[in-house]
Parts: structure tokens; C-alpha cells; sequence
């Protein structure tokens, strides 16, 4: 059984976050909320969603899970208005997700879940370093290192928080001091990422007030940051490539 | 002889309703104003459309039938700002259309009516059901179809006014009831449409506060709506697709 | 020795005025300044191009030239706000350029200055008739052009500066009379010229309040305009055509 009601706007925030990783995803359905875990076809970048029972003006689940196409869901609910509400429900006969929305019926196909990508484990992982700034700071950070380059250099000197990148001719740093960021944890902390997968999670952390980084030495680094007025939260972790001199 | 003043908005208003079906037109000239019917290359869908004298500044023709290419014109009037006035002067000599626009000339070579596809004979239809609303809901429900299929059904039960589409795995329905619609005859109504068309229609129409649809079951839609503030109108006539069950 | 400070906007419009005719620029520096002279591949269109050093904050500069990558440095300089304050130095060891804004460095390379074409002796012209009008009044003949043709002839009538495009079927003709403009000098002039060029260079001249537009009969053009709130100043030269009757 599943039946919510929920504001648009708070729809489109966990679409965009999880569909900038896969294009299916798995809906965990709990009288809690909803909860995604996913991990791109190339293994190297994972998100891990939660959108709690409280973002929705109504919510009644029981256990399940749902396959669902995010980016047909996430072109369905574009139909709504800003702030409009949107009603979910499983039509469990027909194994369909019906949307409404003012006077608008959309049904659509679910996916197995078992067509799915399996549901990765997240490995916790301690990191020295963990910096808190601005989502449009971070954006800001990615475009300008997709001036020169396909890679992106973060770390921590001291107290600031660098962005680095670099062509075979060309080069951009970025130093965020700790004036301009919402607080850093110094520690030891340099990896290289790509930034085809930063821009794609940029999209949804660039809207946010405070956007999490953890970073180690050759690490991975997790992106964290709250979505539907703090009712929910998204948790990327991405891989590092391996920097060479 | 024919010469001519229009506000530029009013001109865009008529180009755009008539080369959404073809690229060349007829305008037929007489002292009451300019109509214009044409069909589309796969005679699927008609345009009749009049724009009376009144819309005009000025308005001086003898009767006669220019051939104009309809995108080439609209081309030129995009050049006009918002309420400026435009003036249309056949050069008969030349058999050239001259366009004015503060201190703009053109002389666009005109088309020889007999290479244009014959005018269609429009047919008249009684058709039971009568739905007016916005042009903008109108326009909503296009644009939710297009989500799911490439034809939409119409369709009246009781009082309202319904619009469906379906893939093979996916639906959509849109119920715009009474209270929503400016007002409805209600009918035996339920016909198939390809989105193409009412896409192209819909720019025009989905401008207008009214719209008035016009439907049957299994029979084509009239869609008719005023243009130039009421100083004329534009009448679409649209062939219905078989639905295959 | 460079090392300068400049608004992000007047460093934009320096950019925008070459790269309309070359990809690569060679910076003549000297303590007045900055001065650029470039022909464009082809050798239809020259522009020269004076920045004074009280344009900038800060202006630093021993006699020198930089190869610059004008496309690139453009893109970087995207990254910087409205009227926000850009760094430029030369690293003289690593024969880079260094562009600071707001804690984010780039470091592009220098090109030898041997390898961009050599700068042209730009002729001295006397022609007869001058005329200076917005730019965005000669903006909008280039675009009104465009609609008919892929050149456009400008010329001299007694006080009336008009500007002339033509196809095999179609004709425009737009008349600036002397009251729309802000000064003529009149003189024997007629001269066609082709839109490609003409569109590149309405780009920057098109923002300018004043451009002067110097012609001839057959001869090329000269348009000139200041940037940096006359603090530079850009001067174009366009090769005619020749008109087929």
C-alpha cells in the first residue's frame, strides 16, 4: 500500500538528485518515508536518499519497494506548478504508479525491481577533512574548473578549502578561505574527481544553503546536503581518480 | 489595388494561425478585410481564417488574390516591435508585396496563386458537443499528452470536458470539469487526434481567452477562436485517427 | 613587466571587439596601455584596438607583446560577476598569463607571439561621407538585412544614410534620416559589404551609443566606437565587395 501527497517542488528535489546518478531507481517505501540508494553503471559515484514521512502532507506505506523511471517520473511531475500538490499511489492490481495532480491523471508502467541495478552497499568511511559552504560556492567551483579541464582537484591547506584543475597548458585554483565557508574540519585532504560526475550532482547541491564535503588523502569524497525543507537528505559518494605527476 | 496599416501584433497573430497548417497561403482580398483558407499537404487538418477591415489602421483593396510564402513574411514582420505599425502595399507592376516599418522597406516577390495548393472546400459539420475554455488549458493538456503518446483523445462525459493519451505502458488524463471550462454542450464526444497538429494549432489558439472545441465521436474537431481583438477569427477543422482497440 | 587590475565588463568588451575578427590577438603593451592590430584570415577585415591605462585600476606595463588565446581568455573571464575587479599578470618565468578574480587563479599559457599572423599596416583612408549613429540603430539594419540577403550595401543620398539588401526575388531598404541620426556629414558614398562580417562586428559595436561609420563609393568602410567608458577606443576596416548589376 502506498498513498502520498506531496508538494511538487519537494518531488522534483528527490528526482534530481537521484536521477543525476542512474535513470532507474528502487523506491524503499516505510511508514518512515522513502528511501533510494543507488550506484551509476560505471560504479564509481553512489547516492543514498532519504525523504522522511514529515515532507509530505500526507504519507501512508507499508513496506515495499517500487521501480520507477525517474526521468519519465521527473518529466510527468515538470507538469505541475511551483507549490502545487502532487498525489502519489501504487495501483497494486496493475502494478502502475498513479500521479495526480489539478485534475491531471497520469499512470504509469513500474519497473521490477529486480531489473534494477542491485542496491549498493555504502562503506562508511571516516574522512579527516570535512568543509561546509554554500551550494552555489561549489557550483561556482565546478564551472570554473570546466574551463580547463575534465578533472577537478579538492583539498585542504590549512585553513581553506582548494579547488584545482589542470590542462596539459592551462591551470585554475580556487581558494575558499575560512571566512567564506559555513565552517571547515582541517586535516589531511587532496583527491582528484571527475567533473562529469560533480556537474551532474551540482545540479540538485547547488540549490542548497549548506552543502557537506568530506575529503581524505586519494580518497573518495561525500557530498551531503538537505532537501524538502530539512525533511529529507542526499548523500553522494564518489570515487577519486588517480592523479598523476 | 491594396494598401494597408496594421498594428504589428494583429499581423503576427494571422501569420502565425495560418502557417501552423501551410507555408504558402492565398489571402483573399475584398473591402470587408482578408480570409484565408488553406489545407495542409496531407489533407488532414484546415484553416479558415478572416481578419475583417476593422482590424486595420487603414484598409484599402479591390478584390484579388495575393499568393504570399507565409514564413517568409512572418520572417520580415518579427522585425517589427511590439505595437508598431506596419503597412502592406501591393506593387502591382512588380507583383511585389511591400512592407514598411519606421523607415524599413521590403519587396518580397509574391507566389502565383495557381502554384498554391487549391483551397479546400471546408465542410459543415454539426457537431453535439461544445466546450469553451482557455486557451492556456487548452494548451496544458497538449503539452501533458505529449508526455505519453504522439495522439490524444477528446471527449465529453456528463458535463466534462476529458483528454486522454496512452502508450503501451504509460496514461494520461486530463478531467477539466464545468466549473473549469467557460461553458459545454454536452454530447455523444470521443475522438483521436495526432498531437502534431493540435501542437502547431495550439500556438495560435493557446493565446486566446476563449476557445471554442467542437466535437463529435469518431468525427473531426472544429477549434475556433478570435484573433485581433475580436476584429477576426480563425477556425481550425481537424480529421480524427482511428482508435485501435 | 605586466601586472593590471580592470573591471570585468571593460576587459569583456576589449575581448569581444577582436575576437570578432581573429582567435588569436597580439597585446602590444607600453605604459599608455594596451593596443591590439590584427587582419582576419581572409584579409577582408581589420581591427585596431586602443585600451588606455586609466581604463584599469592598476596598469603596470613595460614595453612587450603577449600571444593570447582570445576565445579562452574570454571563457575564463565568464567566470567573473558584473563590475567585478580582474587581475591580470604576466608570469614571466613560465611565459603564462594570470588571471585573478575573487580567490579563483587561472594560469593560461601564452602563444609566440611569432606564430599569430602578422599585425597589418592599416591604410589611411580619407572618405567622403561620415556617419555617426547608435549602434543599436546599425544593429538593427544588419539584422533586417539578414532576412534577405548575405550582404548589405550602405550609402549616402543627400542627408539620409541608407543601407540595402537584395536576393533574386526579395528587397529591403532602410533610411536613417537626419534626425535619427547624430550627425552626417554627406559625400559621395556607396559601397556593398558582406553580412558575415558586418554581424561579428555589430556584436560589440552594437552595445556603443555612438558608432561612426565612414564610406565611400566602392571603397571600404570604417567604423569606429569607444569602449571602456571612453577609455579605449575600437576602430574597424571592412573591405567592399563588388556590386553586379
Amino acid at each position: 500500500m502506498f498513498k502520498a501527497i506531496i508538494e511538487s517542488d519537494k518531488l522534483k528535489e528527490m528526482i534530481e538528485a537521484v536521477s543525476s546518478i542512474v535513470d532507474e531507481g528502487k523506491l524503499n517505501l516505510s511508514s518512515d518515508g522513502i528511501s533510494i540508494k543507488a550506484v551509476d553503471p560505471a560504479n564509481v559515484a553512489m547516492v543514498s536518499l532519504n525523504l522522511n514521512s514529515d515532507a509530505f502532507e500526507e504519507f501512508n506505506a507499508s513496506e515495499g519497494e517500487l521501480g520507477v523511471d525517474l526521468k519519465r517520473l521527473g518529466d510527468i511531475v515538470d507538469m505541475a506548478q511551483k507549490a502545487e500538490m502532487v498525489e502519489l499511489e501504487l495501483d497494486e492490481e496493475q502494478h502502475k504508479l498513479i500521479i495526480r495532480m489539478s485534475g491531471l491523471t497520469y499512470k504509469i508502467a513500474l519497473l521490477d525491481p529486480a531489473s534494477i541495478r542491485k542496491e549498493p552497499k555504502i562503506p562508511q568511511l571516516e574522512l579527516p577533512a570535512t568543509i561546509v559552504l554554500s551550494g552555489n560556492d561549489l557550483k561556482r567551483a565546478v564551472k570554473a574548473a570546466e574551463k580547463v579541464s575534465d578533472h577537478m582537484c579538492m583539498g585542504v591547506e590549512g585553513e581553506t578549502f582548494y579547488l584545482e584543475a589542470e590542462s596539459d597548458s592551462d591551470r585554475m585554483r580556487l581558494d575558499i578561505v575560512k571566512d567564506q565557508l559555513v565552517s571547515i574540519i582541517p586535516g589531511d585532504a587532496r583527491s582528484l574527481f571527475s567533473l562529469d560526475y560533480l556537474s551532474d550532482m551540482i545540479k540538485a547541491a547547488g540549490k542548497a544553503n549548506e552543502v557537506t564535503v568530506e575529503l581524505g588523502r586519494d580518497f573518495p569524497t561525500k557530498i551531503n546536503f538537505q532537501i524538502a525543507n530539512g525533511n529529507g537528505d542526499v548523500s553522494y559518494l564518489l570515487a577519486p581518480r588517480i592523479e598523476s605527476d
